[in-house]
This record gives structure tokens, sequence and C-alpha cells, in this order.
């Protein structure tokens, strides 16, 4: 084990806040003098994952955790997910079976264990201790919070304002994970920066229960491709595990240069030392950030597909943006193929680079547009499922994916 | 069987609401044809009871349910008193022992029996019930309500809005007793109208779980020997059905003629009809209040004293009263005894019929204060637990009671 300042250094990279860091320093020192690991709880969604980067910032810091020689419980809360959402805020959620959940389980598996180490994971699952658990224990943990609390918390608080409804079920769900800390006895738990209130309420609850409080650390909610909001499927602005390597080199090398030092510091895992040269020699412009990009685009895919297929995916995206003179950074607009593929004069027009599709088919036929640097013949051509670069004129580039 | 029509006018006797009527005729018709008894559920609290004439209203209108045929189902809500009371509303609550329940049930049957007929009686205790119940279940039964209905409750409105703690789990109790509802497949459930909100959920949980909802009636608060606030052992203005045939005649003659009228309705066996005519008579002069007050005071100290013990009482109140000239509705003051008795002259300054201590000295020392129409002759008298008359001068006069 290394020595207790060291491992806090670690832990502290790219963290929001640890409360209490106090808290946390003797419990690495506790643990380091036992040669006893701490005991990281960190809780998953039931329903079916498909983890993009976004997902991956916590999954690294419990890499980091592993690799400090503590232990991670890798928490899936089905219970939860047993029970259904009843609350108006979506569609009612089905209740999930025992097969779904363990289906979901594997789904999982295959993802994350991309990024942590099996041997020292441990998977668990609520419904374990919630299947054991009477009405009268459930009453008794409702009895630990007060209503005028859990309406501090920011979504429910702005849902109570708006007159949305909120079911007395959806106040028990904090209780219940918090409940998970307890039972498992947690030293520490980790979660999203939006996460803040239950992990806090895992504390208040251990303390109710006479045990020693876990520590809290919340890691930012990680920014999508836009720079702006965060990285999250329905916004499209994310980068899946799963995409293909050609894919998630190019989306990696398409954010602007700030982005890409923060996803080197939630992502990378190069050292906190290395971090600090890298900044510093981009400042001092020893280091062109496009190398900087490529080296973490080359890194991340190579996390996901391999060291053949990122340099592959490299060398792709060079002959394709670099050779042809086509910006690297540009963003890729996803378009849904309503069965036909899409017609390119419409995409043309939708996307700003026509005032009409009429002005798109004159630009067609005076030559005018590319797809991946082929000139288009045909007015009526419609893009099937794929990934394509759009010319329009000399200057106008737009990166398209049909799905 | 009564004619349902006959039995709805016994029914809606005293009430303050029924919702709906018409569903309650619909359920005595269908009753009165298949000649099946209906299901009536009332709720008691599990704690060691003491039941006053306020309590025995709900208790008068169960026996006429009984009366009428039907099955009244006395239900004590221990499982709620197992989980204790931790709001900070009063001082934590104990958990009561499965042995002080069944005490408790003991002391209520004692009690209630002297108006319930036992025979058609049946005592449940909804622990059956919960103790079988999951954690899952319990989840289920929390999505049924939201948080905003909850607190448009009066009570909850008022301790959220001041400021003061409510705890989840006080959000489980009214869907905890509307599950009660659920399982008895109740038919009418009975309650004080500060009920309504809770028998109201019962109504709202059957039809969620695809049932027959219930019929609510609620029932006014009794007030009590002051005619203003509702009769509780706290306030001091209760007439216990425990307590000794003198004083509960005593206490009954002490109200005014309007209260009266109240407690004829709510209280006495009398049919509908023959109130009508009493009330008329009253009005007309026919009768004389204080001829109408004694009777009742010789019913209702005959139902829990026997005719004897009423009529002893009667005739001793009477002999003290209205042979030695002292006003009968005097009310009485309880005054608690710390342990060497209470020095007379200090009652009568607090009481407001001296000005200090030493003008009531005087007074004794004059001759013109009695005890019990006794002249008292020393000053340092101290009163000990019982009741007593104190007459001071010609025409004041205090009815006290140390305790």
């Amino acid at each position: 084990m290394l020595s207790p300042e060291k491992q806090l250094e670690i832990i502290k990279r790219g963290t929001v806040e640890i409360i209490l860091e106090e808290d946390l320093k003797k419990k690495l020192e506790r643990a380091y003098k036992a040669n006893k690991p701490l005991r990281i709880k960190v809780g998953f969604d039931p329903t079916a994952p498909d983890i993009h980067l976004g997902h991956t910032v916590l999954l690294e810091k419990m890499r980091q955790f592993q690799e400090l020689g503590h232990e991670i419980i890798f928490l899936i809360g089905d219970f939860t997910g047993m029970i259904g959402d009843p609350s108006g805020k979506t569609e009612t959620r089905k209740p999930l079976t025992r097969e779904e959940v363990l289906k979901n389980a594997e789904t999982y598996k295959e993802q994350v264990f991309k990024i942590l180490d099996p041997e020292k994971t441990v998977i668990m699952f609520n419904s374990k201790w919630f299947n054991e658990m009477t009405a009268l224990d459930m009453c008794r943990l409702a009895g630990a919070e007060t209503v005028a609390r859990m309406l501090e918390r920011e979504d429910f608080k702005k849902r109570f304002t708006e007159g949305r409804p909120i079911t007395i079920l959806e106040f028990l769900y904090p209780l219940l994970q918090a409940y998970d800390s307890v039972y498992l006895k947690a030293d520490i738990e980790l979660g999203g920066t939006d996460q803040k209130f239950n992990l806090l309420m895992g504390r208040q609850l251990m303390k109710i229960y006479g045990m020693e409080e876990q520590v809290i650390i919340t890691m930012p909610l990680l920014e999508g491709l836009d720079g702006i909001q965060k990285m999250s499927k329905s916004l499209g602005n994310y980068i899946g595990i799963n995409e293909p390597a050609d894919e998630m080199f190019g989306k990696i090398m398409s954010i602007n240069d700030e982005l890409m030092l923060k996803y080197y510091e939630l992502l990378s895992h190069i050292s906190v030392q290395e971090l600090e040269e890298l900044k510093r020699n981009i400042k001092e412009g020893k280091i062109n950030p496009r190398d900087a990009k490529e080296a973490l685009a080359v890194e991340i895919v190579t996390r996901y597909h391999g060291k053949q297929q990122s340099e592959k995916a490299r060398d792709r995206f060079i002959k394709l943006f670099r050779e042809k003179d086509i910006p690297e950074d540009i963003s890729t607009i996803e378009i849904k193929d309503e069965g036909e593929g899409v017609w390119i004069p419409k995409i043309i027009k939708e996307q700003g680079l026509s005032k009409s599709t009429s002005e798109a088919i004159r630009l067609i036929k005076q030559n005018a547009v590319k797809i991946n640097n082929e000139v288009l013949n045909n007015s009526d051509t419609k893009l099937k499922k794929g990934d394509y670069i759009i010319k329009v004129g000399k200057k106008r580039f737009l990166r398209v994916r049909i799905v």
C-alpha cells in the first residue's frame, strides 16, 4: 500500500467534494496501519446500462481505489427496480423481473470490466437485504428523516413548488439507498455531484444506527462533446464505450481544448504529475493542443478497443481529415433515418448550409457538394445508416451520423 | 333487519358527514336483500385507554350498528404502537411490547363492553397483517399517495409551516390505516371528525386496489363540561366512564342546557322521535331543563354503574345541592395535591373568591366559609384528595376536586 498521504493525493484528483477530508485521512491511516482495505460503495441503476464516458468518471475513480488496494462494491439497486416508478415524472416504469435484473448485470459487467479489475470488484444486489426486510423495519427506517429535509433536495423542491406529484415512495428511495451503506458498513461512498443528497443521507443514517459514518466523495458530471451540457445519451453529446473505434476517435478529436484538459483529468490514466506537466507545456506553447488531444484519443480508444484498433482509427482519422484539409474539430450531428434513408438536400438545408432544398439541389448540380471527399452527382441521393462528412463549398463541413 | 330507510334514519343521528350517503343507501339495501351484515371498521389507539364520554360517542354509534344487525370490527392499531413515535411533537413514545398491547386490549374490553355487545364485536389487531407484510409491499403502499396530498392535512400543514419536524414515517401512518380497510374489506368506517383525512385515505386506497370503496361516517367531537373545548383528559373537562357514580352524576348536572341536548343526541339511548319530542317540550316550557338533565344523568350513570347506584347518586346529589340551596350547575375545578394537601385560603384566593390569602383567612375567621356545608373554623386546614363544595359568603360556590 502507498502511504496515506500519497493515496490521498491520488484520490483527490478530479473530485468536487470530500466530506470530510479529515475523516478520509483517518480511515486511510487506519487501513494502512492494519493493512486492511477500505470498503468503497458505488451504487448503480438496475435498468439496462449503455455506458458512456460520462459514467466512466466514476468508474475511473473506482479503478484508482482498486489500484490503491481497496475493495470496490459495485452495488446494483435492483430492489427499487422491482417496485417500479409510480411518480408522475416519467411514464410509469414497469417493475423489472429477476431475469431482467440479472441480464442487465451481465451487460454492466461486459462494459465496466473494461475499466475495473474483476478480481477486486464485488458485485452486489440490494434486494439481498431488502427482500429480508419487514414492513416494520421499513417503518423504522422511514422514521429517520423528516419531510422538510427531503423537500430541501433540489429536484424534490422544484417538483413540489411546481405542483408536480411526488409520491411518499420517492421519499423512501433516499433512505433505502442510505440503508445500503448501513448494511454494507461502507467506509466511503462515491457518486456524481447530483448524488450528494443521497450520499449524505447514508452518512446521517449510519450515525443514527450508531456506526462510523462513511466518507462521501463526489465527482463532477462530465460535459458532453458540446462542452456545455452534461454528457447524456438523450442530448446526443456522448461517447458510448461500445461505439466503433473510428467514431470514438473522431468524437474525442472534436472537443475543444479546455474540455480536453478536463477529460485528461477525469478519464486519462496519466499521473497527477504528468497531468500538471502537460498543462504547463500547453500553456507555454511547448505542446500543440491538437497533439495532446490525439494522444488522449489514442489512450481512450485503446482502453475500449485495444492498441491496434486505436492506431488504425488514428491513421484513418488523419487520412480523412488532415490530409484533405477538413477541420478536425467539427462536431457530429446525429440524424434519425425513418426507414428510407435521409435525403441530402434536406440535411444541407436543415443544418443551415443552404437557405432551401432547391438551393441545395442547385449546389449539388454545380458539383459544390462532396460526401466523404467524393463529389456528389445525384441530388436524389439518400444517406443510409453510417458516418459521413458533407462538404458544401470550400469551407463548410458537416459530420453526420445517420442512425 | 329494519328497512334500509329506517336504518339510515338511525345511522344519521348525530353524524357530521356521510361520504357518500348514496353509497351508504346502496350498501344498506344490498345487505337487507341478502340478509348479510355490513362490516363496520373502527380504529382505536393501542395505548392504555382511559375512556371518557367523549370516546363513547363513537361507541354508541357502533352499538347502534350492532342493534341494526351489522358486524363491528373493533380494530386496535397495535402495529404502529410497536414502532413508537419518532416525531418531535411529543416526547419519544416507547414502542409497546406484545404484552402491553394485550393488556391494553383487556382494559379496552372491560370498558367498551359496557356499551358494545361482546357477542357482536370482533376485536382485531392490525399487526396480524402488517407483521406478514414485506418491505416491498410497504414500498408499493407508499407509492399510492403524494407528498402534496399529505401536506394538505391540517395538522401536517400546520407543523410543516411552523417548521416543526414531520418524519416520513408519519406520512406512512395514514396509508397503513387505510390499508386496514383494504385488508378488512370494510363497508363502512367510523371516526371522529378529526379522522376524516385518514378515513378518506381508506376510500382512496380501496379504489386503487380495485375494491368497492368504504363509506365514511364522521361523528362530532363531544364538548367537555365547559361546553367549549372538546372533552379531553388533559383539559380536565371530562367524565371518565370509570368515575364514581356521585362524581359522574354531579358532572353531568353541571353542564349547560344547550350542551345537555347535544349529550342527549350523542349519548342517550332514547329514540330519534323521543329526542325530537324532548327538544320541543323544553322549548315550549313543558319540561324543566333541570329535570331533563337529571333524567340524562340517571340514564348515563345507570349505564356504567347500574340502576341502584345511579338512583343513590341522584338522591345524594339532591340532598347535597337542592336541599342546601347550592346551585347545581357550578363546574368542578381540579387541583393537584403536591403531597401535603391544598391550603384552603390559597384555593379561595386563586379561584378569585378573595383578593389575597390574608383576606381569605379573615373570611374564615368571620365564619363566612363553609366546606361541604359545614362552617370552617381553622384557616390552616388543607384539603386532601376528594370532592368538596366550598361556599364563600352567601352566594359564591366552588366545586373542587383534589387529585
